[in-house]
């Protein structure tokens, strides 16, 4: 890495030390490589450290660097596309699903929750965790809310919560008639409950895909699937996978 | 909003104060009010100003909170839904496209761009820039990059560069017949050039969708777009629209 100095630039101070230092860990660094620390970085570029931070901070948002605890600032790899297309009519937990269920619970659901589903506050609704991995790694975090009306026959299992009722839940919507379903991806900020599932700290950068599965008219399921927004690209569409790019999006359009 | 202190919590301060600052915004602030100045919000809870910043920029990622320059800290309207779900066989520019054509370059595409599209690095790729707006606000900025041998016949279009060009791109691209797409979203940060578009800071998060179009087996075209990641949820699916809660996806889950 230089020892360049930044010179005057109408753009923010940190976007362009941002832009040099995409640069040098294009050039100079190997995935997996430690960074030197902010100290030592912001006297390299003559920066002040504030300054140097939001540039980190940017190249993070980007997914070209990762922080972690205990070791410090690395370069990350190329992000992993994860395929979050889906079969119009077929349920979470049809064969192929790349989910685990991992346990279970009913209660009312979360105000949000009841809107979509339009339950009524008080309707047990059952919660379904899952968990996606890929290549052994924890990718995405699901909690799957099914009303107690959408699977009236389940009440005849024993299991009243854990993986197996999970299994059972997820059994007894594959009897249903699946219409539709819709999506929508936005940004959110990991749960403490699912930032621990996914490796990361609390209120980290995360994909939101929240998916309602339609029978007769009516929301019999909402999904929300929260997928880590540092390692991960969700792709869509039937023409095959978008080849993963060794470039960030911004490296993709400024390089 | 009360003057409540926190008490010790097994998780993280600022991760607490931002589930007691959600709450407090849910109850005691109306759409655009604008929030006290950190100093005061850090004394009335009790906190640290780091800790309140900290809390600040989660309320921020999950859409609640909007920072300004000269206005300050507001609360942020509901997230518009903004559907990206595509008619597979229908290229940029067909009738009722969402999208606006206001520039058009050619130049050899960034190496990520030229990757994608499987050119030669000198290869000249027509770039369009198109906006999209909804409700009179732009929420996305585009760069469409069409290599120059999938629209041969544009070389007898006067105009070099401009909107008109544009419009001539986009023309001849319908001429083509469009085997499929597919897509992938991430988040990135907002380029200096589209954060003027879209209103923003150079760096603010955004979610880019990045898609390829394929013609006879190859790709005839990338676009890659930037959705604001503040004000937008990207929707997808055929069965109508999400509805739009009035929570965000941790209220959703977590109230």
């Amino acid at each position: 890495m230089g020892t360049t100095q930044l010179e005057a630039v109408p753009e923010p101070k940190y976007w362009h030390l941002k832009t040099v230092l995409g640069r040098a860990l294009d050039s100079d660094f190997a995935v997996g490589e430690v960074l030197p620390n902010e100290r030592e970085l912001a006297a390299r570029f003559g920066v002040a450290r504030a300054t140097l931070r939001q540039a980190l901070e940017q190249l993070e948002l980007e997914g070209r660097l990762q922080r972690r605890r205990g070791v410090g600032t690395t370069v990350a790899p190329p992000r992993v596309g994860v395929d979050v297309s889906t079969t119009q009519h077929e349920w979470p937990g049809a064969a192929q699903d790349a989910w685990q269920p991992i346990d279970s619970t009913t209660a009312p659901a979360p105000a949000g929750v009841a809107r979509l589903l339009e339950t009524e506050a008080e309707e047990a609704v059952h919660t379904v965790r899952r968990i996606r991995m890929t290549h052994g790694q924890s990718v995405a975090a699901e909690l799957l809310y099914v009303p107690s009306s959408s699977v009236p026959e389940l009440s005849a299992i024993d299991a009243p919560s854990g993986p197996a009722r999970a299994r059972g839940i997820l059994r007894e919507l594959q009897r249903l008639g699946l219409d539709g379903q819709d999506r929508a991806v936005e940004l959110g900020s990991a749960r403490a409950d699912d930032a621990k599932e996914l490796d990361r700290l609390p209120g980290a950068p995360v994909l939101v895909v929240t998916t309602r599965y339609i029978v007769a008219g009516r929301t019999a399921a909402v999904s929300v699937a929260t997928y880590r927004a540092d390692t991960c690209r969700l792709t869509f569409g039937d023409s095959g996978d978008l080849e993963i790019s060794d470039q960030q999006p911004q490296a993709r359009r400024a390089s």
